[in-house]
């Protein structure tokens, strides 16, 4: 159907040890590309070997932003197969992005083939420690050589892959996270639903404030009003008070996590209260000093679930807890592994198997 | 002083015509590159001949938008002399959006050591037809190849340059321009004073939808209140009242245009009452109702001086001055533009002579 061009490697890269690999240090033997020109479409999609991206200096990814990205991974089963988890989610995402970027959007299908095909043939960089995972990146670019400010007439859609280390090395550690004052990351109107460079370019500074104060994450208000409870650095935020799991509604300035939509439904599934709605940082001290703010978790597809044990606003710091990961936490910890590595039966239809 | 190496090309190419220039479209011969290594900082600076950036598929550039660049001219004046305009603003102004970005610092005297050889190499690529100009580009890229959101460890600082067309073909003509309601450019606490990759990018949707709807730029609201008048696609904007001329101040969320600042000397030199304050919508519309709005003008180093002739806010459209160039606007395209072609004397000790 669709006609993927295949460029086997002739020098296939050494793998790292299992122990070395990290977070998005080490790539595959190969990667997807394909190209977009204005009066062609997308055209041409090839994988070929792991390789430099050259460009024109003028080429406008340098200078005006316009690029969308995506996250998601492949793992091996306790069974030995190869799994992706909600792969069409994160297609479907890259369309909405590219859509506020006026990037063209791409074939989703095509995409997901191309995806399965890519990691059939670096198969063997999916890492099958425990915890392990191959991390893929789906990314666009404006390649167009012009300085005028317009959206591209040119772009490369392209697929690269890194094997990458269990998130918790012993065992899940809660982190410790803060709440910016001084800088936004993104306002209603703006680009913070799309995953786009700017917005993470734009959140460095709090990240930078952060790690200066010992905190591992930063913790985003709304752009407006500096109040409500927007998201973490690269996860969603998720607060059990008094029972009751609640999460910051979808309002057009955070980015719509696929691991929190997987979230909200096994809490469902489960018959836990789960509500989608506005929360204030007020609403979240005043549940801790009333003594019923339970748990605080963060959603990714890097950390999966990330308890945060300790939570700073102005010049307190809540501990949540007594520091340590929550019932609820543990449960969709379980629950979401236990559906990526295969080892338990995945009745939500999430996962594609190889 | 600063050991600056030079490569001069073998194949030079071949000059365009200087009627077929437009903007951004033609590159010099040559371009500046200088490296930026943590634990070395900037090094190996560099002229070498224009050629394309050759980076791995993970480099951050490609994901994170960690990017910031800036825009001044060369012009040959009267007398046939090289001359840049106030390019030490472009310098300062850089590292400004350097500290917003997580980017170190540049030597701001490096780099217009830099400027100058470059030009001095390439200064058969300054087009003398009247009313061209060498366009110049600055800017740095986050070269790490790694796909944690961090501040990268690797940049590029790079200065490319292209010769560009007369932005007014035949005399100025008044722009049509349209308020913008959905979609916002940058909020308070966020990046709209840094001149980076993503407000531009975050910019282009509402830049769409002014072209389908006939006008050429988006004029800029606040993201907070959607009320205040904040700027241009790439212009500050100025509106005249009642004998006063108002621009929006310096809030933390547009770009400090140094075209900006120096029409706001321009003015106070010649006595004309100036006010840089916060500008609602509302108030240019009651002046627009009252008579009192006489001119409305962008300020920006591509077209200088862009009057307004017609302003489109909701289902309004405000015809400003007849649609025709103001009294205001016109002294002061025609103050800047004969300072920058040598016609009349630089009191204001903005230019450089090479
Ligand atoms: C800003 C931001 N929010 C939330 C998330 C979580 O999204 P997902 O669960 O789809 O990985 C991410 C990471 O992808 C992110 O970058
Ligand atoms: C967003 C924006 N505002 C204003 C300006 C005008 O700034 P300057 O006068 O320094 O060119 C520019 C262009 O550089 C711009 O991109």
């Amino acid at each position: 159907m669709h006609n993927i061009k295949i460029e086997q490697t002739s020098q296939p890269k050494e793998k790292p040890a299992p122990d070395q690999l990290g977070f998005g240090h080490y790539f595959s033997d190969h990667m997807f590309v394909l190209d977009y020109t204005e009066g062609i479409g997308w055209h041409d999609p090839r994988i070929i070997p792991y390789q430099p991206i050259s460009l024109d200096p003028s080429a406008m990814i340098f200078h005006y932003g316009q690029s969308v990205f995506e996250g998601l991974k492949a793992y091996i089963t306790v069974d030995g197969e190869a799994l992706l988890f909600r792969p069409d989610a994160n297609f479907k995402r890259l369309n909405r992005s590219n859509e506020r970027l006026c990037i063209p959007a791409i074939d989703e299908q095509l995409a997901l083939e191309a995806l399965k095909q890519l990691v059939a043939v670096d198969r063997e960089w999916i890492p099958t420690a425990p915890g392990t995972s191959l991390y893929i990146r789906p990314f666009i670019i404006a390649t167009e050589e012009n300085l005028g400010v317009h959206p591209s007439k040119k772009y490369q859609f392209i697929i690269i892959m890194s094997p990458s280390g269990s998130y918790y090395k012993e065992g899940i550690n809660p982190v410790k996270i803060m709440v910016e004052q001084q800088f936004v990351r993104a306002v209603k109107g703006g680009t913070g639903e799309a995953k786009t460079g700017g917005n993470y370019a734009s959140a460095l500074k709090g990240q930078e404030i952060a790690d200066r104060e010992g905190y591992s994450q930063t913790l985003w208000l709304d752009g407006k009003e500096n109040r409500y409870v927007e998201e973490v650095g690269s996860m969603n935020i998720f607060f059990k008070i008094a029972g009751t799991v609640v999460t910051p509604e979808l309002n057009g300035s955070i980015l719509p996590g696929i691991t929190r939509d997987s979230m909200i439904q096994v809490l469902k599934s489960k018959g836990i209260p789960v509500e989608e709605r506005r929360i204030s940082i007020d609403e979240v001290v005043e549940a801790y000093h009333n003594g019923t703010l339970e748990e605080v978790f963060g959603t990714g597809t890097a950390a999966v679930i990330s308890p945060v044990g300790e939570l700073k606003y102005l010049d307190e710091k809540m501990s949540i807890n007594k520091g340590e990961i929550g019932e609820v936490s543990q449960m969709l910890y379980d629950t979401l592994t236990g559906i990526q590595y295969g080892k338990i039966e995945d009745s939500f239809d999430w996962t594609i198997r190889l």
